[in-house]
């Protein structure tokens, strides 16, 4: 067990509890670890975290329990039993954190409720991370991504005009919830540090999908029309979108209106910029079908890698549209160390992404360190919690 | 002004000197700012924040700005100015953590890069949340959000197979790297508290578009394939999707066995779980087309509402998709905060979301604070600078 040797970063000597299954709760203590914080996995016994069986798997390993995993350690316990519960009562005696994503009223249930944990170990935060909250009509309801997803309002504005439901393509609803946590936990040991005592933290992964609506909500308050799904375009900022070129898409940013006009020189149309039609960034949105035909024929005649490096050179954003794999090829991609590699004695190397926070004081390695096997760290765990007791 | 006197929260306080722009870097301050903090927007003199021209309006004020910059003061300065530098130092002189959002260069042309300032004021945190990167070959490159949405690979997996290219509805590149800045302040913040010293902290909008990639990276890691979009359904999950109902759609995700049979059982299909075809999570996400079929000549016999209620029964999760309108008027949508209302002298009451992270000691206020006119705290800020120096 490497663990009791403290790692460098931000939140090193933190013990991180972590009760949490799948993807909300995982990714927080996931950035909690890059931090520098310890995290020990609390699983139960027999299966452990569900995400151990989701695919893909290599070798039988689960590169999606892999990716989130990396560095923790794993004990089972069952918090039903009491032999088991005195063990994890005495994790929680050396804990700065505890995380947990259970349906509201399980941690009441196991008798690890707040009120219960606060009493007791004052000092530790306690963060629940759930798919409602932990107050509410739907406190008590399961949730998943594409649940909240759906219900939070993102889906209705994700998609094409008139075509079918369409969901983000990666679990916004876990990643959000398991990052507002984060922010929420850092907090609170920053508050920790002046009061000496932990705060409970409880985020909802739908508040988290209402909280990153950002203009939809505004353009449904200031207008009181009901946004909708605009394929792959800016609602509000034009032009801002993909479009077709000879061989492929790009995506062209103008934010400005020193940008449109580069961008109306760049494709030899610098008339576009004073046409009244194109004369503001109001005008431009209200006539967006008409500017994109437009610059779309001009698009058209030449391939992507062609109007990169020629919009490049004009000083106007733009970018391919890449798949994953040109993604985690890009120059810029690897230069910032964002393509990690797990080297796994049963799965082999295992790609996953790095870590975007970059800080003073923080590695910033690209060789991931092992995920544990379930209740590996037992003996490690039990032995530290014998000797420094 | 009401900055002076500390509001409640885990960052009570604090303050925040915030030099950014448009969504990200303000994303990451309006987040330190519901956590307690005090945020003061220096803004260029003249338009200030070009987000302030962005709409949609309401009387002429930005709801767009109005939504992200609420219970921030403002001051405008020139920093290529004498006078306004040494204010802006004394500001410096005063601050906790220094935000901003300028292209890689711009500070460092200012003479504010991060080396200088730490030189001088070595307890601030300085935090750069930028469209690459302070580093790499594409540092000094302009980014837009729809830029690294398409180069991150996010575009790549959403949308339906074969269809044109599809934005997430929300500017997910923003957000997220916002969201990462504030997890590297308030680790900064913590890890101050130790040592005495401010940190740099360095977030990518790119960077944090392939740290929410998850389970895409996993499937072309294990799988050697590229994913590609897949409308509305999970990639490695089944069912866990939209299905059409007689009079719209629903959002079904049962994620495990015990939840596939109370689906099969709550449709009255009960066999359906024991089909060799749809007998294990593996099975069922091969043959998704078929198990999709069955399950929608159902759904399509009743109105959303009707399985709403009966999967909910039977303990299935399950949602509605809502627009935005329907979001906010949710139930738990509401009785969670989420919807938050700034009632503005000149734009009325502006609807816009609530604080997602509920804590301790952190009110949870649904009347949001005003947002300052451009320079509006400029008086108040210099007398409190004047007073306490």
């Amino acid at each position: 067990m490497m663990g009791n040797t403290p790692r460098p970063g931000p939140l090193t000597g933190l013990v991180v509890v972590d009760l949490s299954r799948v993807l909300a709760g995982p990714y927080c203590t996931m950035v909690l670890h890059d931090l520098g914080a310890r995290v020990i996995k609390v699983e139960p016994p027999g299966a452990g975290d569900d995400a151990r069986g989701f695919g893909p798997f290599m070798n039988g390993k689960s590169a999606y329990f892999m990716s989130l995993n990396r560095g923790k350690e794993s004990i089972a316990l069952d918090l039903k039993a009491d032999g088991d519960r005195a063990i994890f009562e005495t994790l929680l005696d050396r804990a700065d954190v505890l995380v947990e994503n259970y349906r509201a009223g399980v941690m009441e249930k196991l008798g690890y409720g707040w009120k219960t944990v606060h009493a007791r170990w004052p000092r530790l935060v306690y963060a629940s991370v759930s798919g409602f909250g932990q107050t509410g009509p739907y406190a008590h309801r399961p949730a998943y991504d594409m649940v909240v997803q759906g219900m939070g309002g993102i889906m209705s504005i994700t998609g094409h005009p008139g075509g079918p439901p369409t969901r983000v393509g990666t679990s916004v609803g876990d990643i959000t919830a398991g990052l507002f946590a984060v922010v929420g936990i850092n907090a609170a040991l920053h508050a920790r540090a002046a009061s000496g005592a932990g705060s409970q933290v409880d985020v909802a992964m739908l508040d988290g999908q209402i909280a990153i609506l950002e203009n939809a909500i505004a353009r449904f308050t200031a207008l009181g029309e009901i946004p909708g799904p605009l394929g792959a375009r800016h609602p509000s900022i034009t032009p801002f979108e993909a479009f077709e070129t000879a061989d492929g898409h790009l995506i062209a940013a103008a934010g400005n209106q020193t940008l449109f006009a580069k961008l109306a020189d760049a494709l030899g149309r610098p008339e576009l910029a004073n046409d009244p039609r194109f004369a503001t960034n109001d005008s431009r949105t209200e006539n967006q079908p008409a500017l994109k035909d437009i610059l779309e024929e001009i698009f058209r005649t030449r391939p992507t890698d062609h109007w990169l490096d020629h919009l490049g050179e004009a000083g106007v954003p733009c970018g391919p549209i890449n798949d994953v794999g040109e993604a985690l090829s890009d120059p810029q991609v690897i230069a910032r160390n964002m393509v990690a590699t797990l080297t796994d004695p049963v799965a082999g190397d295992v790609l996953m992404a790095g870590n975007p926070i970059k800080m003073t004081g923080l590695p910033d390695d690209t060789a991931k360190p092992p995920v544990p096997d379930l209740d590996a760290d037992r003996a490690a765990i039990l032995d530290w919690l014998a000797k420094e007791a």
